[in-house]
Parts: C-alpha cells; sequence; structure tokens
C-alpha cells in the first residue's frame, strides 16, 4: 500500500488494487454496467453467465479497491460506482501523458536548436 | 484476450495485461520514468534497489502489455514507452466517466420533472 502510495504520489486507495479490479473483464464488465447507474447483484450476475460466488468474489475484489460501494437494504444488496478510485487511476494515466508531452516538446526544441 | 477486447470494446493489446502490468508499484515507476524518456535496462533498475532478474522480469510483463518497448544497440537495451497502450487503458477509463455523466444527468432531469 505504501509502495504503491509513494509510487503513484497519492493517498486514498492503493493504485495497486484499482489497477489489479480493473484487469479482470468481468471485473471491468461490473464496473462498464454500474457506470450507468446502481445495480443489485443478481442484476450484476446475470449477464456476466458465471455463478453467484464467482460474481461475489469479484465485487468483493472491486470493494477492496474502492471502484465499487454497497449497501444491503432488506435481503437486496445494491452496488455503486464510487468515482474516486476511477479518478485516482485516470489522474496517474493522465500525469503519464503529460511527462510524455513534456519530453517530447524538450526533443523538439532539441531538434530545432 | 477475446474476453478482454469484446468487454473494453477494442482490439489491440489485452486491457487485461495493461491493468495488469500497472498493478505494480515497480512497474508503475518504470513507466513514470520511461514518460519522461527512454532509458537503458540498467538506469531503470538503479532507483529500483532490485535485483537485475526481477527488474527484468518487470520488463518482460511490461512489454507483454505493450506498454513498454526495447531494442538491443551493442549490448545495451534500451527501453522506450509506447503510448498505444497507455492510450488505451486512459480511454477505458474515460467512457465510463462519461456514462457516468450521462447517468447522473439523467438523474437530475428526472428529479426535475
Amino acid at each position: 500500500m505504501n509502495a504503491a502510495a509513494v509510487a503513484g504520489g497519492q493517498v486514498g486507495p492503493s493504485l495497486d488494487l484499482v489497477f489489479q479490479a480493473l484487469a479482470d473483464p468481468s471485473r471491468r464488465a461490473i464496473v462498464e454496467r454500474l457506470a450507468r447507474g446502481p445495480a443489485s447483484v443478481s442484476e450484476l450476475a446475470q449477464p456476466l453467465e458465471m455463478a453467484l460466488p464467482s460474481v461475489l468474489q469479484h465485487l468483493q475484489l472491486l470493494e477492496a479497491s474502492g471502484l465499487v460501494r454497497s449497501a444491503k437494504t432488506g435481503r437486496v444488496r445494491t452496488c455503486r460506482i464510487n468515482s474516486t478510485a476511477l479518478d485516482q487511476a485516470e489522474r496517474w494515466i493522465s500525469r503519464r501523458r503529460s511527462a510524455m508531452e513534456r519530453a517530447f516538446d524538450r526533443l523538439g526544441d532539441f531538434l530545432k536548436e
């Protein structure tokens, strides 16, 4: 956790866990679905064509990463996306892009001189 | 690979491998360094305080993901960042953000009515 916080230069949920969570197509499909609005666990399970325990395991990892939050009302657990973790991953990537653009500009300046 | 291509709605190197590669602080440190310009393997290894075989293993995964490319000239292997794979990860995240914003707008419209 600390290593990730240092490497990413930020606090909050570990970037390791966020990227790890996004490294699986079923988990990305869950995030894609939740980006369009909250859903129950069974609604999430339906298009995945996988047994409920597997879905719950993916959800557990998504919750640990901070990408998803869930709350139980009666017998229904409703899942929602948490944009903070997604923001964090997006910021990390966009900072790399800025660094690449600056390096490219420096190269351009060097070649002009 | 196919599952990832379907879930991400795109071709090219697998998003699974790209996110997997980014899920480790040492590999992110390598990507951070290479975003500032090309570097030799030994230049990459120095700040990581890890044995060369471990660095090479991380580089192998980064190359498999498409995030990094390398070429050997004489005895020196030079590594460079490949923006395509980073673009792909960035696009996936930004599409989720757009979906979230649209869902939020729809909720706003609904509450206004």
